[in-house]
């Protein structure tokens, strides 16, 4: 089936109070815009065409992709308007379903059947029982169950009021008929404003079978005109991934507590504790243990590895065994091998950490490559910045590097060396060395504690 | 009109079980009754009394203030009692407005309704709408809607006690029969107590007007007795802050994973993440990031800024474009210029970070003024104290300190000096000069680790 | 009376997706087996009997206490099944109480009234008011209120399945019926399976009297066969505790968001802010303070302690009115005497801190005793491990580690002696004596910064 989607995206949002449009505010993370056209993209349409209005260039800008057809709409005259601008590009096409830039929640079977039902023949709704129907349209049906029409709140009877059945506006109109439709509405009612809608009374009158598919529940359907319906989209979202994580084999200290916002791929047995933000993409394989607190970003964790409390990773590797935290920040370029330790107050950036290597307390390992069963003490810095450059520090197999330690990079540490606390290290050391690099100690006697000035 | 307010704040609160008074139990962080002080003072009333009894050195202490008369009430003898001892001091008044120190909720929309219906000539009565009015006294109405009487639970009848119009006890009496009517009180019932409710009656059978205003919600007139309703009262609290920030132009993550406690004013288009604590006062401009579980106190944070995770931030002014943390704690005294750069691991202290100044990694900068552009490598630490006195470190324009550096206050490092890593400086550096303290580094072969003993 | 229990505990629970088998799945940090053992030895029986089957070795091995008798049931053929393969061991038992291992948050007053009310005469039943019955068993009374049947769903009446009195299967038999009701079960039915419930027709057509204890909720009687179940009992969980804590006189910022998993016991006027997780054994004594983010686990709290945002205790012992973090880390074997002071990005591991003490930034103290009034400057380190053995560090009353010091153990520092900052310390520094070991500073004038490579 030669399958095109309009998305409606022009409107402003002026509940938002932001200067963002509101379709590129965000929902996990996500601009609400973008989580509608990964879900029109998974059915694989011939073409995307996002009508925009309000902030079109930014919305172009943050959501720019080679299959989206981007189609200005310079006066917002209503949704039956805003589809007729889209569709010229639509040519040929057998169905073009019709979705809202700002209803972000919208699952893809559901969407998938509405396209499905509907084909190229007939009109497709997408309807939604609602526990308080007060304000939509309700879908009017006849004795058999076909839809007659959509009744408006205001003009429902007693008995039509009562109906739970609502409609959403998202449809899927059938290529052939939907030019005719949409140049057949008209603007003579109180907006001023060519409704999509209307179409359903002309396929009713033109004896076109109306096909109706149902939305899950009323998140999938529903749209946000300001902050605090943005916050109740979030934490539907928030619900939906506690729940698939919990169904695959995650146990979740409380799934009200987790906030899973990207692309999160898990094993089994899992053990995620409260207050963890997953984000971007994220691998986690099979029993790893994340404690309460932490933020992952972009990372894969290896499994059986143990994430402590308070620990920030992003944009990092971490192979299988491997013990992080509490309090560990690893950014981007980091990679743990099996077995490998980063302890509390300790940041890695663009660091290999070899198999069983220890960075236990307090340091900063960044622009380095360690070799496995590396010891590094407390307080060890890696002098990757000249004020100007950036330099490597390379720590050979077993090396063991005293507390208190600055390596000025470039250096590198030789196999099994060891750097005596305290010291600055400016030239290589062997393998098998100790490097020294301090004072002697005096000790004066007498010494009296200063007074108060 | 002369506004007197009666504020009763003498019970002792067993069930909280707790050496405070119960009055002084906080909501937000403020104790109950200095909101209700607070609510108080907004309709700038002649004067606000506060009876007190239970622990009464412990709240005139708390909340001390000028315009507070502090009425003792030696013994508890019921509501119409405790007021009775205030009334000595509301000479003159048009209208005593009445409220309970442990009801902090009320809204000032409300009780500015509840005073300016009431007038000086009407008694004004809250009442609020209850999902179960099981044990509250029910609003007797006539058919034209007029209150005829509060009924006690255990005397209304089958048809009084479906009324779910309660009474909450605020009133405005007017100034004129307060005295009298106070003063026709009776203690003969169940409790032996002098119940202020019963000045309804007396409205009622002298064809004084009587007005009622109507509370928002049930949450604006509860009070809490103990700490599960204390919690009950701070959760309340929390939505209606959440969702005025939402209101305002803030995307929050959760409503429900922010604590907003203080005075805390926003600009739009802040993004503010979960498990955010907001203390006392606190002004965010626009476009801020804060990312998860940070603590806000008393600070600044201007355009633009990012606060990361894990970000603890108290008494401390940041310009534009600040970007703090992750794990950054800013102690009082810290002023960030536009652009400075505070990362993980540091703690700074009555310190002036210069515009576009970089504190990147484990570092204590305290008592220091740091110029522009300033580079402060990882593990620097100003040496302020001598175990007596605090000492002034100062760092100017451009200087670049290198990793591992202690600096021992009292010192300068001139503009554009650089220290080298690993170095202890006692002296000042001047501008454009390098300063080193270190040993040479000697490298020492066949060195062998230690081994077991 | 001799009580038997038997808890059953041979279920594999599939739909966890887990390698585990279900019972040692945890709420609250422990198997949900764990939490009914405690449950039953609250009742001091003569014996528990626990009945493994999927995973029986490992449900052995992490839940091995003397008091258990562990019956392997190699099939599993139903509940009355099960029963039957522990009843050998019940010899002489007055009454036979049957659990479930995957139940876990039944309470002891319950179980106590179940037992009691059912003696050695009675079939004793729980059972429990339902908001949806729907599938589980009825229980259908006489006239008189006594027990007549259990109609299972697909057998009930329009009539029974609208009673929402449910079986809970957790019942007590009496010990000289037991092996004869058991041995008279049938599997003659759709999943060919010995329902233990089959007794209760039994005891009534045997006039044998039928004695029901009812469950306070529904919660005490759920069991967790998934994930989202078990993440509905730890939510279950977490309130009760929260709601005891508050009951005994601790304030908590929000009751949805303080996880006590363990034996935890509280004082007075102690207030726990947002998102606090307490595990293991934790005394926490009157009036201290919990600021947000912090997790404890095993530790004592003395009086007036206050422990700051983002700390992180674990195996530590605080005596009265210490000060720990923000972003303090305290492992196990940290003492703290009175008024001693851990601050922002410290990890203490063995270490007694003398009373007055402070450790106030990026330090790690390791293996070390501390005398009283030492203050121990910032970035101070105890190289503690020479990559083999660990030693101890000394430091005694009233002594100044200035800041950056590296203290290479075993090294003893003397009463009010004194290390210069940035020194590293290789031998003991005598009382009243100031040790030093850094190299001379020289300033090199007209330093160049490197320049882009």
């Amino acid at each position: 089936m030669n399958l095109h989607v309009v998305i409606l995206a022009a409107g402003q949002g002026t509940r938002m109070r932001s200067k963002l449009p509101k379709v590129l505010h965000p929902v996990a993370g996500k601009p609400m815009l973008g989580h509608v056209i990964d879900c029109a993209r998974s059915l694989s349409p011939t073409r995307i065409h996002v009508v925009i209005g309000h902030g079109a260039e930014l919305v172009r800008e943050r959501l720019a992709a080679e299959d989206i057809h981007w189609v200005l709409q310079t006066e917002q005259l209503g949704t039956g308007h805003a589809v007729a601008q889209a569709l010229p590009g639509t040519e040929g096409a057998d169905q073009v379903l019709v979705l809202y830039g700002d209803v972000p929640l919208l699952r893809v079977d559901t969407l998938q059947q509405l396209s499905s039902q509907a084909g190229a023949q007939a009109l497709g709704m997408l309807t939604v029982t609602m526990a308080d129907p007060t304000g939509y349209g309700r879908i009017v049906r006849d004795a058999a169950g076909q839809v007659q029409a959509i009744v408006e709140q205001k003009d429902a009877s007693a008995e039509q009021l009562a109906i739970c059945e609502g409609n959403t506006g998202i449809m899927a109109l059938p290529g052939k008929h939907a030019a005719r439709w949409l140049g057949s509405l008209s603007n003579q009612n109180a907006q001023g404003e060519y409704y999509l809608t209307d179409v359903v009374a002309m396929a009713v009158s033109e004896q076109i079978p109306v096909e109706v598919a149902h939305a899950v529940d009323e998140y999938e359907v529903l749209g946000a005109n300001n902050r605090v319906q943005l916050a109740v989209l979030e934490a539907e979202y928030r619900r939906r991934q506690a729940e698939r994580l919990m169904t695959e084999g995650v146990s979740l200290a409380d799934p009200a507590r987790i906030d899973v916002r990207g692309d999160v791929r898990v094993g089994r047995d899992i053990s995620i504790d409260i207050n963890v933000v997953l984000e971007g993409h994220v691998v986690i394989e099979d029993d790893v243990i994340i404690e309460p607190n932490c933020v992952l970003r972009d990372c894969h964790i290896g499994a059986g590895s143990h994430i402590k409390a308070f620990s920030h990773i992003d944009g990092a590797e971490l192979a299988s065994g491997c013990d992080v935290g509490p309090y560990a920040r690893l950014r981007p370029g980091t990679r743990l091998q099996a077995g490998a330790k980063i302890g509390n107050f300790v940041e890695t950036k663009k660091a290999d950490i070899g198999a069983g290597a220890k960075v236990n307390h307090l340091s900063y390992i960044g622009d380095a490559v360690v070799g496995p069963d590396v010891n590094i003490g407390a307080g060890t810095i890696t002098c990757n910045y000249d004020g100007v450059n950036k330099h490597l520090t390379t720590i050979e197999e077993g090396a063991f590097i005293g507390t208190n330690t600055a390596l000025v990079a470039p250096v590198t540490i030789g196999a099994r060396a060891t750097t005596a606390a305290g010291s600055t290290i400016t030239t290589n050391v062997p393998a098998d060395t100790l490097a020294v690099s301090r004072a002697r100690q005096r000790n004066i006697d007498g010494w009296k504690h200063p007074t108060k000035s």
